[in-house]
């Protein structure tokens, strides 16, 4: 055994016995507190800052510090090693917030049966009825009261439980498995042939999931899942009356070891990197339902049945399958058809004979999350042609009516979700959210989530700082801000010019928030990649914007943009504002729907069969469109009728 | 933890340490050393008779030793516990012996291919041609190639997979389990996109067991077991080929519990009592296979599949399943059709994720093995009316053609292989297994098994004392030995009269071979269970045996008993000899055929829910034909007219 050390963790005031040589980075980890790690821990995204005030260590050289910065003590916790007893203090804004975001504090992420009550009353009726699909979930309770055996009717005990499930419908395949039959004979004579078995849908055949004594078939739970890169939400629902029984989101642990798939996909090769990314989606998952449970006061063994939908790769980590051959040329996922299994082989803490199963998705960069998406939306039995874009990082486009769908997908990068960007933060508490510039000199209106002192920019604030400084002239259309412009607020930064958007004195940060350039262009890549993919899947298909019907925006992003300035910048077309819809976490919604209904999982078999994949990187027109929306709104600038105008408007004041 | 003594069985020379109070009986099988137990250790058959040597222990007091016995120092062992150090001497007679019996030794149990070479040449006619039914086995190897890859052909590994395989055939329901997912894209890049597939049927569902790198498609076993209450036999084939690589028999272990499945059911419901039963079979299997892989030099993991017929019983006993309730009334079984499931889940040795499938059984007292034999022996495919005779401890008795088949269960007990008699041993090396008198006084011709000095009397020696006593008028037609005989093998025992039938000078015996009053009484039931069994389902279905076409005669058993001596004492009954058929272990033959094809499968499936089993304990007319059987060889000797006019011969000489 090596010499184990203490390392101190402030403010949190942790402390964990630590080895010679270990990385500080993971023994944060280690120790519960998550740091912000974009790159997976390769030194290059600078996000894991963090401050040692005592002890031992030694620390790689690294060109994210500033020299002021590595005065004061600064390092990277991923570059570090420590080498004897170790107080480190972690800034906030290295810290990755795991709490939960429970239904009351989730004034972003609109959790409450998706969407909040009011507001987004309008846009809740974009997601189809429910009674679209039948009623029949993942998991069926059937309580049974066969007759009693006798020398003239004395047939096997399961043979009977088949006889008996079959009065009540029609099961061609059924099966149980060993266990089931190992309890059978005396559960049956013990509850005196008053029995309740759980059947589960897996696949084509029907499983006798488990059997228990007396009448519990009024107790049915499920739990439906969008597993984003990001955030993880589960939704409680009562299988038996389809109600929705509560909703908890929370980040994503795997945040930690890299902010988008590909990096995640990267932390996968490594040792235990695998292993690590799995526990941590299972983690969240197990962290959601038990919140759930304890505040509707259910039992966990009630939930009987988990759906999943999520992108490919979250699949995979979730399942504990590599991901690696996804990140390389030609892009093949290991499975886009997942068989229904048992929750309890990944670890997932329900019914422990309980199902988990994954909605099918399209192709590696097109996962069941936008199948989920599609059944949710309902376009695929519209006659309407409807553009589908789900704003994630990885921005799934999808396109089509009840006749044809076709898709997408766009790497967009996290920089909307805050990621990736000098100040960016999640949508959380303190976030700002939304910006007006009045001047160009000093006048700055703006709003934060929860109304509090600014920490930090999400993704709603960026839309909107970056239409107000266009529409402002501070900023060009090629994404440089205006150098000539008289406002202390432009200044130079060490990554280039930068505008100040709130003081620190203003702030709860440690030093004032900022928009650089780099960070500009990092922004415009996202919402060009965005625009260029739906841009070029139209095409693909022979048509414009203008034949459009409707256009559907996804994500729990989504929900709170402002749709003028989205438009502004190019992140969406121009066309007649109506045609928008927000249909908020359509992922979830469509998850919900599939443990709802296996009619359902079978209409999201045939959308990820019959939906036509186009992968961009082989599209020869789709650099050209990437190219020509690399400015706000675009190159050309006809092509955004109303920003011509408004730009034309503002800047001749 | 208590005093542990030291515990020496001889001759064996084996030691083992043991706790104080500890059962002398468990303590012996526990060092490998199994013995006689007829009623699973309840001081009832008292075939568990030990030598105290030296040492300290205590006794209960029983009946089942001699005042003589008990001065020599002889216990039972399952009434014997521990209280010191103690050496311990196991007679011959009381220990089952549990050595293989290969396939040079299998005189009686015809092992090669069911029968030896010649002697049963005509008798293997009567199993019906392999080809009967299509090549499709449990488990079947596919190697494959499946293109790799492109931007143009980006479908995920998993359904590459898929439709690689349903190029090859059709397929119309696929699964597979997460463990093979997980392996997916690495093995197939690692292996150059060549892999071998095995697909399994299970039942409706066709699951890709296991995905190995390379061509392996020409190596895939399989192993044949027909699970009998006394022996279990297995078959090891190449599943691609059918050839029969090799088959090896033993004792079933679980007789050290009980010999007969009440006395084990019982047993079961004692602590570890299931356990241990499940244990023993278990062993059984693995020891087959183990040395039926030495001996052909294969290698055990490719073995795919594994099929098994057995009673109920036996099949509940081998899947760990309680069987309490098959002997409580109404007495049903908890499964007749038990769902393939991995081997590994009960602890079978052969390719971790191999198969395991049971022929479905009928009802509760007719198992998979006579569905087996109904299979094996053809009779549902033919419009001959045949009654089928499965002579073990169970009596399974089927009747019909392909029209009809109807069925039920005599109680016969095992004294016809060798248990619960006083010299009754198995049909292994030295039994007496052919017995001719010569004259009423001393004149007696015995031939054994191997020609070896006889040690005890086998089953089909017990036929021929009884036919001989008999013809010879030393028994009576009440089974009562006649008194008045002048021989001095005619003499009072412990259990009334006895026949001496080899004395021990002459044997490898600890005494005199003889027959007792109380063993003739008790092989009278068993055959007398049997016919009236066979007679009671004619009358059910309005024929006699003069209508049947043809009687086929199963079981280890039957391959080597005479048939006149059979139809003297009444076992069989007295119709044209030319109409008896020898079909050895049929229920081996159709687990094979089973194993090889899944239309025997379905075949057997149809055969399971098709066949009436009827009840005899319900039936009223059994008790009157069972009570007229309980006579050499009946109540009614018009019955029996050869045997008539032989007695009438002998007798009037």
């Amino acid at each position: 055994m090596s010499t184990k050390y203490t390392l101190e963790l402030r403010p949190d005031k942790k402390e964990i016995k630590v080895s010679k040589g270990e990385n500080l980075l993971a023994c944060a980890i280690k120790a519960g507190v998550y740091l912000n790690s974009s790159c997976g821990g390769d030194g290059v995204c600078g996000r894991c800052k963090v401050l040692i005030k005592k002890g031992d260590y030694k620390t790689e050289p690294t060109g994210r510090l500033t020299s002021e910065e590595k005065k004061k003590g600064y390092v990277l916790a991923c570059l570090t090693t420590i080498q004897g007893d170790l107080t480190v203090h972690i800034p906030k804004e290295s810290k990755l917030d795991l709490a939960k975001i429970s239904d009351g504090d989730a004034q972003f992420l609109r959790l409450k049966g998706i969407y909040s009550e009011a507001e987004e009353a309008d846009a809740g009726k974009a997601i189809i009825d429910e009674s679209i699909y039948s009623h029949s979930p993942l998991a069926t309770k059937v309580y049974l009261q066969p007759p009693l055996p006798t020398l003239e009717d004395s047939i096997s005990d399961l043979e009977r439980l088949y006889r008996e499930l079959r009065k009540t419908r029609d099961i061609p395949i059924m099966q149980t498995g060993l266990t089931n039959i190992k309890r059978l004979g005396s559960l049956l004579r013990h509850s005196n042939w008053k029995i309740t078995a759980t059947l589960g849908k897996r696949n084509e055949t029907t499983e006798i999931v488990v059997i228990e004594p007396g009448d519990t078939s009024n107790r049915n739970l499920g739990v439906a899942f969008d597993i984003g890169t990001t955030t993880v939400t589960g939704q409680l629902v009562n299988l038996n009356t389809r109600k929705i029984l509560g909703t908890k989101a929370t980040y994503n642990k795997q945040v930690a070891f890299g902010s988008d798939v590909i990096s995640r996909i990267i932390y996968a090769t490594e040792e235990h990197g695998l292993e690590r990314l799995h526990h941590a989606v299972v983690d969240n998952m197990n962290d959601i339902i038990r919140v759930l449970i304890e505040e509707t006061k259910l039992n966990l063994t009630d939930i009987m049945g988990v759906m999943c939908a999520g992108n490919t790769t979250m699949i995979h980590l979730l399942l504990r399958v590599d991901p690696t051959f996804i990140r390389r040329e030609p892009y093949v996922a290991t499975a886009n058809f997942v068989p229904v299994i048992r929750a309890a082989e990944v670890g997932i803490k329900i019914h422990p004979r309980g199902l988990l199963a994954c909605v099918p998705g399209v192709s590696t960069y097109v996962g069941g999350d936008i199948t989920a998406g599609v059944v949710a939306s309902g376009i695929a039995n519209e006659a309407k042609t409807t553009l589908l874009i789900d704003i994630g990082t990885n921005g799934e486009i999808a396109l089509g009516n009840r006749e044809w769908l076709v898709c997408c997908s766009a790497s967009a990068g996290p920089a909307f979700e805050g990621s990736g960007v000098t100040c960016g933060m999640r949508a959380t508490k303190c976030a700002i959210q939304g910006v007006k510039i009045k001047d160009r000199q000093d006048g700055i209106k703006l709003t934060t989530i929860k109304g509090g002192k600014p920490c930090g920019i999400c993704g709603s604030g960026y839309i909107d700082i970056l239409a107000e400084l266009f529409r402002n002239g501070i900023m060009n259309k090629n994404g440089k801000i205006n150098r000539e412009i008289k406002s202390k607020r432009v200044r130079e930064g060490k990554d280039g010019l930068e505008y100040v958007v709130c003081w620190k004195e203003e702030s709860e940060a440690d030093s004032d928030i900022v928009i650089s350039e780099a960070d500009i262009e990092n922004l415009k890549c996202s919402k060009g990649a965005i625009y260029s993919a739906a841009a070029t899947l139209l095409k693909k298909v022979g048509l414009t914007f203008k034949d459009i019907d409707q256009v559907m925006i996804a994500g729990g992003f989504g929900t709170n943009i402002d749709i003028d300035k989205a438009i502004m910048i190019g992140l969406l077309p121009d066309i007649d504002r109506a045609k928008f819809k927000f249909i908020g976490n359509s992922s979830l919604v469509g998850s919900r729907e599939i443990l709802l209904s296996y009619q359902a999982m079978e209409k999201a078999e045939e959308i990820a069969r019959k939906m036509t994949y186009i992968e961009l990187s082989v599209e020869p027109r789709y650099m050209d469109e990437y190219v020509a929306s690399l400015f706000f709104p675009h190159t050309d600038l006809d092509k955004f009728p109303s920003v011509k105008e408004a730009i034309r408007g503002v800047r001749s004041k």
